[in-house]
């Protein structure tokens, strides 16, 4: 395990081998519908596996909305497993967008659902939620670094509901966001300085939507997910002036909807993750 | 459904036909190792069963931490699903402890997982966390009123490490756990003046070991989900200090260890939680 590449570095890898693109897996019910597809778990890992075919070699990951599977219960949860042992068998990694976040020893659990080499839900990266404070998320830090994974805690969210939280002044006189990637980036330079691994485990989620100059993203250390492309407004160049302090390959950027509006074609999925992944190419570092 | 009964009247009523506490289903290796249950999904369901059987009548609730449960993947999600029918049963409320928590679509394919008749997985109340913001959960609020159902959005938990975030200061001079308290608040009274209902659906988790007097909680016209008694260190005459204001019946108190240490003997699971729910019903309003 422990000379085992660190989840970091394995994404450059990724991106550089592809693209900075990470399409997000979001069978709801409505693009089921314009998939041809039932509103089922049998519907849902259709969807999985055909955007995994189409878009390996061209994204350097898939992000499934666990709440979709979710939404079908133990067999969507069943679905989910198909669609990550798919993506693995493929060579794409996967990052499950779940936001847990809770105490610690609860956190521990989530760490072996997601992040334990022996659970049929193992992924490469899992987005966590920090509410209850990113010191308890201790013990799976070290469960991620360990196993070669890694984290992405919500930093600065892609909507605006978010923001009076998210701007909040804490004791310190920090931004709540300023506060957290300043806690990230410091257990990234811990876990640089100890393993010579040259990006750190443990990501920040930030909306394309932020304004760059905001948070000082150059000095996390580590990988970003960036949600807001594509349908939510966001272009490839308003990423590419936001992280343009960050290093290569470092940068992922998620899209679902406008991505996934081009299937059920495998062909003219595979198409549009192409153009959009040569664009993020171009507008990133 | 428009006149189903509110989850907060449904609340009241259990507590008042059996005690405040809701008995944490906290199925974790060390306690399935001190029950001499297998660390499998079949071990998780068997001690979920054995807690229904043993608070039925003496405890308002059932508390599945879901994260014990997902340890087990899709197994365990059966698991769970088969402990949610249990419950329902035996006519025991369930409050899914899963934290949920995302941008407004998302949240609207959790609540389809969480609070739709149709779903297997659908219980009386799911906890939410609001780092994205309560507002991006507009849907599932309306979801949840709707089908008599509940939210518990964290509010101030019981662990230290999130006291940073939450009294930090938003724009307006609020700390987030009193701006978080406010928001729940004017829901209820609005929930309660359009329906009628005596407490609104919206719940707050409030930690035991918090102090007396920091938040409004008289005010909030709804219920709350109390962690920290037992083994986290809170006493039942703290929580009665903590909620001395608030309505008969809306406080509802997690125990799970300090329960489950009796196990795995049904009738010593359900003498321990005979003895802390009466010590909590003289203690609180």
């Amino acid at each position: 395990m422990a000379d085992r590449a660190g989840f970091g570095d394995r994404l450059v890898e990724a991106v550089r081998a592809s693209t900075p693109l990470c399409v997000g897996v979001d069978p709801s019910s409505a693009l089921l519908g314009s998939w041809g597809l039932d509103d089922s778990a049998d519907g849902v890992e259709r969807m999985g596996r055909t955007v995994v075919e189409a878009v390996v070699g061209t994204a350097a990951a898939i992000k499934p909305q666990v709440a979709y599977f979710e939404r079908h219960g133990t067999r969507g949860y069943a679905a989910l497993e198909a669609v990550i042992a798919a993506a693995r068998e493929a060579g794409i990694l996967v990052v499950a967008d779940a936001k847990r976040g809770d105490i610690d020893a609860t956190m521990t659990a989530y760490g072996e659902a997601w992040l334990s080499d022996a659970s049929p839900l193992a992924v490469d990266a899992l987005t966590v939620s920090a509410y209850l404070g990113l010191a308890a998320m201790e013990q799976v830090m070290k469960m991620a670094s360990g196993s070669g994974r890694g984290l992405f805690a919500v930093v600065a969210s892609s909507n605006p509901e978010g923001r009076s939280l998210q701007e909040a002044r804490t004791a310190a006189g920090q931004r709540v966001e300023e506060e957290l990637l300043a806690e990230l980036s410091a257990r990234n330079e811990a876990e640089v300085a100890a393993t010579g691994r040259g990006l750190g485990s443990f990501g920040a989620v930030v909306g394309a939507t932020r304004t760059a100059g905001s948070l000082p993203l150059g000095g996390l250390h580590g990988p970003f997910l960036v949600p807001g492309v594509g349908a939510q407004g966001a272009t490839a160049n308003d990423v590419g002036a936001l992280f343009s302090r960050c290093p290569e390959g470092s940068v992922l950027v998620n899209a679902s909807r406008s991505i996934l509006a081009a299937g059920p074609s495998a062909a003219e999925v595979a198409r549009a993750a192409r153009e959009l992944g040569d664009e993020l190419r171009s507008a990133l570092p």
